[in-house]
C-alpha cells in the first residue's frame, strides 16, 4: 500500500482469479472455461469487426443489444452488456446496495459478492448453505435485503428452481433480487422469463461458460427498465464504453449461432454424467451439479492433497481453502479426452494414498 | 430512477459520450478518432487470438505489459493496464481521492474527472484556465490536493511542458498528481520519464488515438510500484479480467509496430497544421493544439449555430454548450480529404451566414 492510498479501501482483500500458470501446459480444469471453441460464426463477425477498430465501439452496443433482446424475448430498454458479467455485478452492488440497504447472499458462493460489498462499504449477511449445499429458500423470504444468488450456485453446482427463486422475489417486493445466472445454460432453468413479473428482479448472464468466449469478457444483466436505467446511470458514470467493439461483434455472432450452443451443452452435460458416475465409482461424495462442473470429495484423501497431486500432473483443478469446501475440489468439465486423463490421474492417486 | 436506485447515486449526471448517429453517413470529426486504420500487426495478433477466445484472458496481461515496459523502459511493476483509460482513471479517483482527500483540474477539461469525483463523493475544485485556455501552473503547486491534468488538455489542445508538469509534482509531494496523456503523441512531452524520480506522479494514456485503436478499449497507467499494487487492489476487487484477449493481442501488434503509430502521428500533425492556416485565414481564432483536434471559433458565427449547419451537410464535429466553451466548436483532425471537406463546408456557411 502506498502512502497515497484512501483509508476507505485500507482493509480491501481483492478476489483471487483461478491461476492461470505459464510455466508448463496443464490441463486446465480450474476456471470452468468451455472445451470447445467459440462459434465459427462469433469469430468470424468478430474478425469482420477488426477493419474498423480505430472507430469507439458504440456504447449503447445498439445491434448486440438487439439480437439478444430478441433472442431472450425483452424489450431493449430491458438489456444492458457490460465487460463480463463481474460488471454487472459491481454494477448492481453500487446501484441496488448500500450502507442502509446491506446484501445477503449464501456462505458458499461466488466469492466476488463479498469482495464488491466490502468494496462499496456494504453490510452484507452469508447465510449458510444446509449440510448438503442445498439453499434455505425459508431464509431468503421477506429477507429486507438486496438478496444475489447464483443458480446454479457458484462452487456447488446445486440449482434451485424457477418456481422456488420466484418465490423468493414475490416476498421480497422492496429489494432488488440479483439472480446470476452464469452457469444457467447447463441444466437449470432461467428466471429470464419472470422478469415482466417483477420489477425486482435482475437476472445476469456471460457469454463466458456456454458460449465459450471467457475471453472476450462479455456479460449481462435483464430486469425491468427501470433496473436497467439505473445501471446504465452507474455505466455511463464509470466506462460508457464498456464493452469493445470486438467482443460486441463476436456476442452477436454466437447469439445467431444458439444451435452451436445448445449442442456444446449437451456435451458437457453427457460428459459430466460420464464422469459423476465414474467419480462416485472411485468412492467421490458429489453435490448434484447443473453446472459445467463438480463438486468432489473423498472420504479417503483431502481436497489440498488431492489438488497438489492432481497438479504434480499437470491437471489443475480449482481449490478453496475454506472450512467447508478445503476438503472438496472443483473440477470442470473438459472435454472427454481430459475427463480420462482426469480419472487416470485420480484413480492413481487414491491407489497411492488410500 | 428505480425505486430500488441507492440514494448515493441519486444525483448523479453521467458523462455523455460524442454523439454515434446511425440514421446517416457522418464525417466524423467528433470524437478523437484515428483517420487510420490500426497497425496491421495489431490487426494480425488479434485476428490470432480469435482461436483460444473460450479460455480466460490473462488477468496480469503479462505478455502485454512485458511488451509495454521494455517500449516505456519501466518496470513491469509500474504499468497496470485497464479497458480503456478511463477505467484507469476511475481506478485513480477510487484509490487516490476521498472525502479528506480532494481532486483538483482545470474548469475545461476532460468532463469525466468531475463524474468520477461525483461517482466517488470526491470533493473537488475547478480552477479557471486562463482567459486564452493555458493552464495556470502556479495554481497547482503545493495545492493539497490530488491534481488531475489532462495533457495537452482535453478540448483545448493546449499542452504543458514537462518541465511545468515537474514542478506541480514536486511541490505536491503529500499528493497523487495524474497526468492524462491521451494525447500526448500529437506533439507534447510525456512525463513517463519522471516516473522514477518522483512516486506520486500517474500518468496515464490509451491506445484509443495515436495508435488507432478506440474500439478495442486499452488505457494503462504507469506509476510508481507502490502507485501501481493500489491500484490493482481495486481491479482486482472491481473487474480481475478488464482486459480481454483480443485487445491484449492488438496492443501488443501496436507496440511492435511503433513506426506506424509515428508516421500517423507526423501525418495528423502536418494536416492539423494545414488546417489551423486555412481556418485562420477564414477569420477563425485557435488555441495552440498539440492534440488530434483543434478547437475553434469564429466572431462571425455562433459555436451551436456552426455546429448544427455541418451536421446538416453531414459532418460532426463536438460542440459543448457550456458557458466558456459554447462558442467553440472542437474538430478532430481527419484525413486530408475529411477536412478538406470540412473546410469546403465552413466556407460555403460563412458566406451564407455572416
Amino acid at each position: 500500500m502506498s502512502r497515497f492510498f484512501s483509508q476507505k479501501y485500507a482493509g480491501l482483500v481483492p478476489y483471487t482469479p483461478g491461476e492461470q500458470p505459464k510455466e508448463r501446459k496443464y490441463i486446465k480444469l480450474n476456471t470452468n472455461e468451455s472445451p470447445f471453441p467459440p462459434s465459427a460464426a462469433a469469430l468470424k463477425m468478430a474478425s469482420e469487426a477488426l477493419t474498423t477498430l480505430q472507430l469507439y465501439s458504440d456504447p449503447e452496443c445498439r445491434q448486440l443489444v438487439q439480437a439478444a433482446a430478441d433472442y431472450y424475448r425483452v424489450g431493449k430498454d430491458e438489456i444492458l452488456f457490460t465487460n463480463g458479467s463481474d460488471e454487472i455485478l459491481d454494477f448492481a452492488f453500487m446501484a441496488f446496495c448500500d450502507e442502509s440497504t446491506p446484501a445477503v447472499f449464501p456462505d458458499i458462493t461466488y466469492g466476488f459478492y463479498s469482495v464488491f460489498a466490502e468494496l462499496h462499504h456494504v453490510p452484507y449477511e452469508q447465510l449458510p448453505l444446509r449440510e448438503d449445499f442445498t439453499i434455505r429458500v425459508e431464509d431468503y423470504l421477506d429477507v429486507q435485503k438486496t438478496v444475489f444468488l447464483a443458480n446454479p450456485n457458484a462452487q456447488t453446482g446445486v440449482a434451485l428452481s424457477r418456481d422456488e427463486i420466484e418465490r423468493i422475489v414475490k416476498s421480497n417486493p422492496k429489494h432488488v433480487v440479483v439472480v446470476d445466472e452464469a452457469y444457467v445454460d447447463f441444466g437449470a432453468e432461467s428466471c429470464v422469463p419472470l422478469i415482466h413479473q417483477y420489477d425486482n428482479l435482475l437476472v445476469t448472464q456471460t457469454f463466458s461458460k456456454s458460449r465459450s468466449l471467457a475471453g472476450a469478457r462479455l456479460g449481462f444483466g435483464i430486469g425491468s427498465a427501470a433496473l436497467i436505467r439505473d445501471l446504465n446511470t452507474i455505466k455511463y458514470s464509470t466506462n460508457p464504453y464498456n464493452v469493445n467493439s470486438l467482443t460486441m461483434a463476436a456476442g452477436i455472432g454466437a447469439l445467431q449461432d444458439d444451435g452451436y450452443r445448445a449442442k456444446n451443452c449437451a456435451a458437457v452435460m453427457k460428459t459430466r454424467a460420464e464422469t459423476a458416475a465414474a467419480l462416485r465409482e472411485l468412492g467421490f461424495l458429489l453435490t448434484d451439479s447443473s453446472s459445467n462442473f463438480l463438486l468432489a470429495r473423498h472420504p479417503g484423501i483431502s481436497g489440498k492433497i488431492l489438488y497438489q497431486k492432481l497438479r504434480e500432473r499437470g491437471i489443475l483443478v480449482r481449490h478453496f481453502d475454506t472450512p467447508r469446501l478445503c476438503e472438496y475440489n472443483r473440477i470442470t468439465i473438459g472435454s472427454e479426452g481430459q475427463m480420462k486423463a482426469l480419472l487416470a490421474a485420480v484413480r492413481e492417486i487414491l491407489e497411492e494414498d488410500v
